[in-house]
């Protein structure tokens, strides 16, 4: 580890976000332009975020395949909107075994065209519907501009892909995706995301609509952080994707598809990070609990590392790491972790042996005030309610920011105000897309979304002073 | 699903695995030559596979991590015999967003070149040492002649890599490994291998010596079934893999990679599959128990899917599926779910529900013999304790066919017809690749392995006649 200081989110946030994810060990860059490793650090927390997501697909009856890697070209000139809207990315393999392909592969940007392919081949009967098959994998997009986690060539996610045999049903299964990730989001990840469809202009490629949970860093731009798609009949005409219903009629289905990826970890850095490095959501932290030994003298030593053996013990279930390193200080022990986001730190000294107690550090709250001593009796009830508490409480304070930082302007000038000073605005809005490619250009901002839950009534558009009855979110987005 | 019978393992053993893999939906062929769609019966079944070796690999301090998908030409070059290996089954990247590369990228057939390259970067210290991480990833090889799970172009793996400060640890490490993989083949899988070291010509490209476990199929020929590789410092040296030691000499590491594959599903089928279908080891079965009801009159269907219910709360923690499909026959459920392998079927019915008691039918035992029925008292005991004896019984009956088809062949005439009955030949070898070269041209047999517990002892050379301390098991292999 560096023992550099940090810059300070104030100072620079873009710099304060690239040193946080190289000095806690979540990435590195890779010797391939724009392409990143994930380190066991970052990673062991992407696999939480997998474990959280996967238990709540599979609850609601989806399951887990694999698709492959290469797509023929062809494939994805099969969807007008989806070959436009993804031919400037593709990363093309021209080349196998020694010799010239006769087609192209494209190392996928997503896999609608492969699986409408595949279930096409397997639906035959309304008894075959609904198809809910979800898949973790990586995917290539030829990003011009990158950044560790936010925006790489390569990156991971899972990508859900239904097939229903009716509009409703479809419907339903996008809604009941975007669901499960404003839970997990809000409820795993303290990010209080804001669920919202997405405007005309900024819908997946082939999509019918786009849902997307929107939500904001600590510099207030806008990070969206997973989607789901109704495609409606678009992929299934394309590839020809029917079923025989009840009344032996030949019809098409309707389909979806959905996904989050390691860009959350983006989300969870920039929403809950401090000038002191991550901050990390106990439901999801890959460390819970380190546990730094401290003693001056040697002859202490025995006795702290046997309370640490104990209290270690105490705490099985909880993830929980003993740094024992001995040729470091508990002071730097101390930076290490906190710069990792660890969501608790225990103290174990000569004192606390006598006293038969241990102290407790908040990640959450910096300084003595996170600081308390608790007795060793009861110590894994104690830490679980803890750990609860800053679970809550990391939710609560990132809900206040956003709050804060989200403004109702009254006129366009408010409003270009209000993205000056990066705040989000909450505003009346008659959907138009020149209006919105004006706005982008005037201001930068982009339509967020248009809330799930909106408040009722009718106002003015914010440009157009068109009376309307819907409202969005404007913000500059990452 | 198809109602045809399969064709017999006796009749086309080939075509009895093809047929399997796709009727029991394990997987299917996708639209990309040699390329394949892992389907969410084969996926959960991949699913079980990671989770008992995951845990194996971090029990013994490993952590997982991500490297990119895309390596440079030249790294792969850097290494010689690697590049000289891999190269004529290189997937190559040469254009992306559009506009030509100025170096090509490989699509990573195995990852040492680009791991070790960042090694090199993250290793300093005899600190930092050792550094044992895994990936849980697709690779892809240009193979020509493709069979599902098998040999295919992009296929699933787990790669391990680790460096170590000296070559005696990074042995053990390769032997620690290999353990692993035997203990989880032996105990999860049924599947017992046998654990060797590959001859000179069967070594990884780049390693000091390779070890591997080595399967016997159902036509008796051998599957190399997962491997692990001692490095030597070769990779460090062309990677630049260095750490100071402790008096503060600059060293080159010692490294490590072992690699278990999708490949090992091939092997488990193979291994236990019959011809009524896949017949899977309880351990990793992604359904345990099916339960059918059966019911002939409407007015029985009540009171049979009461007694379902209660019987599948019973058996809360076991993997078990309800089969309620009301439009098929009981038979045509039986039929199925031995097709698809799962090892325990549970039958209820009116006169069960009488009973109190349920039908078990085991998928390991075929017919009337394999089954009973039992009190519904203490079914989840029962059960627990019968999918045990099934795990157990199909160790045991793949062990005695596998030592029932192994000879030890006096002479090279001997040797020639053993392989030709399709059998292993365990013979005294005085290792020579040109002798073993003429005996792949003979026979089609090549040495899988030295076994590492051999006997001691001296003999003479199957093939020169030489007086040798050396045993190994030659075989056709897939």
């Amino acid at each position: 580890m560096d023992e550099k200081k940090l810059p300070s989110k104030e100072e620079n946030y873009s710099d304060w976000y690239n040193q946080l994810v190289l000095r806690a060990e979540l990435a590195d860059y890779a010797p391939v332009r724009g392409c990143m490793v994930v380190r066991p650090y970052g990673w062991a927390l992407w696999e939480n975020i997998q474990k959280t997501l996967d238990r709540r697909f599979k609850e609601t009856g989806h399951v887990n395949a694999a698709f492959p890697l290469f797509i023929p070209m062809s494939f994805l000139e099969k969807e007008k909107a989806h070959v436009e809207g993804f031919s400037p990315e593709l990363a093309v393999v021209t080349h196998g075994g020694g010799t010239k392909l006769e087609e192209p592969l494209v190392v996928r940007p997503t896999s609608e065209t492969i699986i409408g392919t595949m279930y096409a081949k397997w639906i035959q009967s309304y008894r075959d519907l609904p198809v809910l098959i979800n898949q973790w994998c990586n995917v290539v997009r030829w990003e011009m501009r990158t950044r560790l986690f936010l925006r790489t060539l390569e990156f991971y996610w899972q990508e859900g892909h239904t097939a229903h045999a009716t509009a409703k049903e479809a419907e339903e299964e996008t809604l009941r995706m975007l669901n499960i990730y404003t839970d997990f989001a809000v409820n795993e990840a303290a990010v209080p995301v804001i669920p919202g469809k997405k405007s005309e202009s900024e819908k997946f490629a082939g999509a019918v609509h786009s849902y997307t949970i929107e939500a904001m860093m600590g510099d207030t731009r806008a990070l969206q952080s997973g989607t789901s798609h109704n495609l409606g009949q678009n992929f299934a005409k394309a590839f020809d994707m029917k079923y025989l219903d009840e009344s032996n009629q030949l019809e098409y289905c309707w389909t979806t598809s959905w996904g989050l990826s390691t860009r959350f970890i983006g989300a969870i850095i920039m929403t809950h990070g401090d000038n002191q490095g991550l901050v990390l959501p106990p439901n999801l932290a890959p460390i819970q609990i380190v546990i730094v030994p401290i003693f001056r003298k040697d002859e202490e030593k025995t006795a702290v590392m046997e309370a640490v053996a104990k209290v270690e013990k105490m705490l099985t279930g909880l993830r929980v790491k003993v740094d024992d390193r001995m040729e470091l200080t508990p002071g730097f022990k101390f930076n290490d972790w906190e710069l990792r986001g660890v969501p608790l730190r225990i103290e174990i000294g000569p004192k606390d042996i006598q006293k038969n107690s241990v102290a407790l550090a908040r990640r959450d709250i910096p300084g003595r005030e996170g600081k308390s001593f608790v007795p060793q009796e009861g110590l894994s009830k104690t830490v679980k309610t803890l750990l609860a508490e800053i679970q809550q409480n990391l939710l609560i304070k990132a809900t206040c920011f956003r709050d804060e930082h989200i403004f109702e302007p009254n006129d366009y000038e408010e409003f270009k105000s209000v993205i000056a000073d990066n705040g989000w605005a909450y505003a009346w809005w008659s959907p138009n897309i020149e209006n919105e490619t004006r706005i982008k250009e005037d201001t930068k901002a982009t339509i967020r979304c248009y809330p799930i839950q909106d408040s009722e009534g009718e106002g003015t558009c914010i440009y157009s002073g068109e009376k309307t009855k819907q409202r969005a979110y404007f913000a500059r987005a990452y």
